[in-house]
Protein backbone atom coordinates (compact mmCIF):
# COMPACT_ATOMS: atom_id res chain seq x y z
CA UNK A 1 0.00 0.00 0.00
CA UNK A 2 2.84 2.64 0.61
CA UNK A 3 4.54 4.14 -2.12
CA UNK A 4 7.17 6.45 -2.02
CA UNK A 5 8.14 8.99 0.73
CA UNK A 6 6.81 12.37 0.05
CA UNK A 7 8.37 14.12 1.89
CA UNK A 8 9.54 14.45 5.67
CA UNK A 9 8.25 18.15 7.20
CA UNK A 10 10.12 19.34 10.34
CA UNK A 11 8.43 21.78 12.11
CA UNK A 12 11.23 25.28 13.53
CA UNK A 13 10.79 28.09 14.84
CA UNK A 14 12.50 30.74 12.32
CA UNK A 15 12.35 29.79 8.69
CA UNK A 16 14.91 32.18 7.32
CA UNK A 17 17.67 30.56 9.85
CA UNK A 18 16.82 26.91 9.31
CA UNK A 19 16.65 27.77 5.51
CA UNK A 20 20.49 29.49 6.00
CA UNK A 21 21.33 26.41 7.81
CA UNK A 22 20.82 23.58 4.71
CA UNK A 23 21.94 26.07 2.25
CA UNK A 24 24.95 27.49 3.75
CA UNK A 25 25.97 24.33 6.02
CA UNK A 26 24.79 21.35 3.97
CA UNK A 27 24.67 22.60 0.70
CA UNK A 28 21.38 21.97 -0.11
CA UNK A 29 19.00 23.17 -2.76
CA UNK A 30 16.30 25.25 -0.65
CA UNK A 31 13.00 26.67 -2.14
CA UNK A 32 12.02 30.21 -1.60
CA UNK A 33 9.34 30.72 1.19
CA UNK A 34 5.47 30.08 0.52
CA UNK A 35 3.10 30.93 2.62
CA UNK A 36 0.17 28.84 2.47
CA UNK A 37 -2.04 30.48 5.18
CA UNK A 38 -4.94 28.14 4.66
CA UNK A 39 -2.71 25.23 6.29
CA UNK A 40 -1.30 27.15 8.77
CA UNK A 41 2.57 27.31 7.86
CA UNK A 42 4.82 28.86 5.58
CA UNK A 43 6.98 26.41 3.74
CA UNK A 44 10.33 25.46 2.25
CA UNK A 45 11.58 22.87 0.43
CA UNK A 46 15.02 21.21 0.49
CA UNK A 47 15.17 19.63 -2.67
CA UNK A 48 16.79 16.12 -2.75
CA UNK A 49 17.68 13.52 -5.25
CA UNK A 50 14.85 11.24 -4.15
CA UNK A 51 12.53 13.19 -2.17
CA UNK A 52 12.42 16.57 -0.48
CA UNK A 53 12.38 17.85 3.51
CA UNK A 54 9.85 20.19 4.34
CA UNK A 55 10.42 23.15 6.91
CA UNK A 56 7.83 24.47 8.63
CA UNK A 57 6.94 27.69 10.27
CA UNK A 58 3.52 28.64 11.67
CA UNK A 59 1.51 31.42 9.88
CA UNK A 60 -1.43 32.54 12.01
CA UNK A 61 -3.06 31.67 15.36
CA UNK A 62 -4.26 28.05 14.59
CA UNK A 63 -1.13 27.07 12.92
CA UNK A 64 -1.65 23.14 13.24
CA UNK A 65 2.02 22.64 13.97
CA UNK A 66 1.89 25.27 17.02
CA UNK A 67 1.35 23.01 19.66
CA UNK A 68 4.71 20.93 18.32
CA UNK A 69 6.85 24.07 18.40
CA UNK A 70 5.53 24.62 22.11
CA UNK A 71 6.56 21.34 23.16
CA UNK A 72 9.67 21.29 21.17
CA UNK A 73 11.05 24.83 20.93
CA UNK A 74 14.18 24.47 18.81
CA UNK A 75 12.24 22.39 16.18
CA UNK A 76 12.03 18.91 15.19
CA UNK A 77 10.91 15.83 13.29
CA UNK A 78 7.00 16.86 12.90
CA UNK A 79 5.63 14.15 10.33
CA UNK A 80 6.38 12.05 7.57
CA UNK A 81 4.49 11.75 4.12
CA UNK A 82 3.93 8.38 2.45
CA UNK A 83 2.09 8.15 -1.36
CA UNK A 84 -0.30 6.12 -1.63
CA UNK A 85 -2.34 5.15 -5.04
CA UNK A 86 -5.99 5.33 -3.64
CA UNK A 87 -6.38 7.33 -0.05
CA UNK A 88 -10.10 5.77 0.30
CA UNK A 89 -9.03 2.44 -0.09
CA UNK A 90 -5.72 3.20 2.72
CA UNK A 91 -8.31 4.73 4.65
CA UNK A 92 -10.68 2.15 4.80
CA UNK A 93 -7.94 -0.47 5.46
CA UNK A 94 -6.25 1.02 8.26
CA UNK A 95 -9.55 1.11 9.88
CA UNK A 96 -10.55 -2.26 9.61
CA UNK A 97 -6.77 -3.15 11.20
CA UNK A 98 -8.01 -0.79 13.78
CA UNK A 99 -5.74 2.20 13.04
CA UNK A 100 -6.83 5.88 14.07
CA UNK A 101 -7.57 8.22 11.56
CA UNK A 102 -7.25 11.82 12.65
CA UNK A 103 -10.58 13.76 12.29
CA UNK A 104 -13.45 12.57 10.85
CA UNK A 105 -12.22 10.26 7.77
CA UNK A 106 -12.71 12.40 5.25
CA UNK A 107 -9.47 13.28 3.11
CA UNK A 108 -8.67 17.15 2.99
CA UNK A 109 -6.83 18.71 0.20
CA UNK A 110 -3.16 19.00 1.30
CA UNK A 111 -0.34 21.81 0.80
CA UNK A 112 0.46 19.89 -2.38
CA UNK A 113 -3.00 20.13 -3.63
CA UNK A 114 -3.68 16.46 -3.43
CA UNK A 115 -6.27 14.45 -1.00
CA UNK A 116 -4.35 13.63 2.60
CA UNK A 117 -5.18 12.32 5.71
CA UNK A 118 -3.11 11.65 8.84
CA UNK A 119 -2.85 9.00 11.44
CA UNK A 120 -2.65 9.10 15.12
CA UNK A 121 1.01 8.49 16.24
CA UNK A 122 -0.25 6.26 19.27
CA UNK A 123 -0.86 3.18 16.40
CA UNK A 124 2.87 4.43 14.71
CA UNK A 125 5.28 4.29 17.73
CA UNK A 126 5.02 7.95 18.30
CA UNK A 127 5.35 8.93 14.35
CA UNK A 128 2.65 11.68 12.93
CA UNK A 129 1.88 9.81 9.27
CA UNK A 130 0.43 11.52 6.10
CA UNK A 131 -1.08 9.77 3.47
CA UNK A 132 -1.17 11.59 0.16
CA UNK A 133 -2.44 10.25 -2.95
CA UNK A 134 -0.84 10.88 -5.89
CA UNK B 1 26.48 18.53 -0.79
CA UNK B 2 23.66 16.88 0.29
CA UNK B 3 22.55 13.90 -1.80
CA UNK B 4 19.35 11.10 -1.15
CA UNK B 5 17.45 10.69 2.09
CA UNK B 6 19.03 7.10 2.70
CA UNK B 7 16.66 6.60 5.38
CA UNK B 8 14.67 8.02 8.09
CA UNK B 9 14.80 6.28 12.00
CA UNK B 10 12.39 5.57 13.82
CA UNK B 11 13.37 4.80 17.44
CA UNK B 12 10.78 2.06 18.84
CA UNK B 13 10.42 0.45 22.68
CA UNK B 14 8.92 -2.92 20.86
CA UNK B 15 10.19 -4.07 17.13
CA UNK B 16 7.93 -6.67 16.80
CA UNK B 17 4.88 -4.56 17.29
CA UNK B 18 6.14 -1.82 15.36
CA UNK B 19 6.90 -3.80 12.50
CA UNK B 20 3.99 -5.76 12.20
CA UNK B 21 1.83 -2.50 12.25
CA UNK B 22 3.89 -1.32 9.10
CA UNK B 23 3.03 -4.56 7.34
CA UNK B 24 -0.57 -5.18 8.08
CA UNK B 25 -2.17 -1.56 8.68
CA UNK B 26 0.24 0.12 5.95
CA UNK B 27 0.81 -3.18 4.06
CA UNK B 28 4.65 -1.97 3.71
CA UNK B 29 7.35 -4.21 3.06
CA UNK B 30 9.10 -5.27 5.99
CA UNK B 31 12.85 -7.19 6.49
CA UNK B 32 13.17 -9.75 9.18
CA UNK B 33 14.93 -8.18 12.29
CA UNK B 34 18.59 -8.20 12.39
CA UNK B 35 20.78 -7.61 15.69
CA UNK B 36 23.29 -4.90 15.19
CA UNK B 37 24.97 -5.32 18.59
CA UNK B 38 28.12 -2.92 17.81
CA UNK B 39 25.74 -0.57 17.20
CA UNK B 40 23.56 -1.38 20.56
CA UNK B 41 20.27 -1.37 18.15
CA UNK B 42 18.06 -4.21 16.16
CA UNK B 43 16.47 -2.66 13.12
CA UNK B 44 14.08 -3.66 10.56
CA UNK B 45 13.92 -1.93 6.99
CA UNK B 46 10.59 -0.35 5.89
CA UNK B 47 11.26 -0.97 1.98
CA UNK B 48 9.67 1.74 -0.11
CA UNK B 49 10.62 2.36 -3.59
CA UNK B 50 12.60 5.75 -2.68
CA UNK B 51 13.96 5.31 0.54
CA UNK B 52 13.80 3.19 3.14
CA UNK B 53 12.51 3.57 7.30
CA UNK B 54 14.49 1.79 9.91
CA UNK B 55 12.60 1.22 12.87
CA UNK B 56 15.13 0.75 15.60
CA UNK B 57 14.64 -1.51 19.09
CA UNK B 58 17.42 -0.53 21.73
CA UNK B 59 19.92 -3.64 22.25
CA UNK B 60 22.08 -3.87 25.13
CA UNK B 61 22.80 -1.45 27.77
CA UNK B 62 24.76 1.28 26.27
CA UNK B 63 21.92 1.25 23.16
CA UNK B 64 22.50 5.29 21.09
CA UNK B 65 18.72 5.30 21.58
CA UNK B 66 18.24 4.17 25.11
CA UNK B 67 17.66 8.06 26.07
CA UNK B 68 15.64 8.86 23.24
CA UNK B 69 13.04 6.47 24.26
CA UNK B 70 13.36 7.07 28.37
CA UNK B 71 12.20 10.55 26.90
CA UNK B 72 9.93 9.39 24.19
CA UNK B 73 8.58 5.99 25.73
CA UNK B 74 6.44 5.84 23.01
CA UNK B 75 8.93 5.80 20.38
CA UNK B 76 9.39 8.79 17.61
CA UNK B 77 11.57 9.89 14.94
CA UNK B 78 14.74 9.69 15.98
CA UNK B 79 16.80 10.58 13.15
CA UNK B 80 17.48 11.21 9.06
CA UNK B 81 20.23 10.37 7.19
CA UNK B 82 21.86 12.13 4.21
CA UNK B 83 24.21 10.17 1.41
CA UNK B 84 27.48 12.54 0.81
CA UNK B 85 30.08 11.89 -2.02
CA UNK B 86 32.96 12.65 0.72
CA UNK B 87 32.19 12.79 3.85
CA UNK B 88 36.08 13.74 5.08
CA UNK B 89 35.12 17.32 2.48
CA UNK B 90 31.49 17.45 4.20
CA UNK B 91 32.90 17.67 7.85
CA UNK B 92 35.10 20.59 7.02
CA UNK B 93 32.73 22.41 5.55
CA UNK B 94 30.57 21.72 8.02
CA UNK B 95 32.90 22.66 10.53
CA UNK B 96 34.54 25.69 8.68
CA UNK B 97 30.57 27.04 8.56
CA UNK B 98 30.32 26.52 12.45
CA UNK B 99 28.47 22.92 12.73
CA UNK B 100 29.22 20.77 15.81
CA UNK B 101 29.65 17.54 14.52
CA UNK B 102 29.18 14.84 17.27
CA UNK B 103 31.89 12.93 18.74
CA UNK B 104 35.90 13.93 17.95
CA UNK B 105 34.61 14.58 13.87
CA UNK B 106 36.34 11.36 12.82
CA UNK B 107 33.77 8.88 10.93
CA UNK B 108 32.49 5.79 12.18
CA UNK B 109 31.70 2.87 10.24
CA UNK B 110 27.78 2.61 10.58
CA UNK B 111 25.21 0.04 10.40
CA UNK B 112 25.54 0.15 6.94
CA UNK B 113 29.45 -0.95 6.21
CA UNK B 114 29.57 2.87 5.11
CA UNK B 115 31.50 6.00 7.09
CA UNK B 116 28.85 8.17 8.87
CA UNK B 117 28.80 11.36 11.19
CA UNK B 118 26.01 12.81 13.64
CA UNK B 119 25.66 16.52 13.29
CA UNK B 120 24.45 18.32 16.89
CA UNK B 121 20.48 18.77 16.55
CA UNK B 122 20.70 22.26 17.96
CA UNK B 123 22.38 23.32 14.92
CA UNK B 124 19.33 21.81 12.71
CA UNK B 125 16.36 22.73 14.63
CA UNK B 126 16.35 19.58 16.65
CA UNK B 127 17.01 17.50 14.08
CA UNK B 128 19.40 14.28 14.26
CA UNK B 129 21.14 14.30 11.13
CA UNK B 130 23.83 11.38 10.26
CA UNK B 131 25.77 11.66 7.05
CA UNK B 132 26.53 8.60 5.26
CA UNK B 133 29.65 8.48 2.61
CA UNK B 134 28.10 6.65 -0.52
Amino acid sequence: MLGRVNHVAIAVPDLATAAESYRTMLGANVTEPQALPEHGVTVVFVTLPNTKVELLEPLGAASPIAAFLAKNPAGGMHHICYEVADIIAARDRLKEAGARVLGDGTPKIGAHGKPVLFLHPKDFQGTLIELEEV
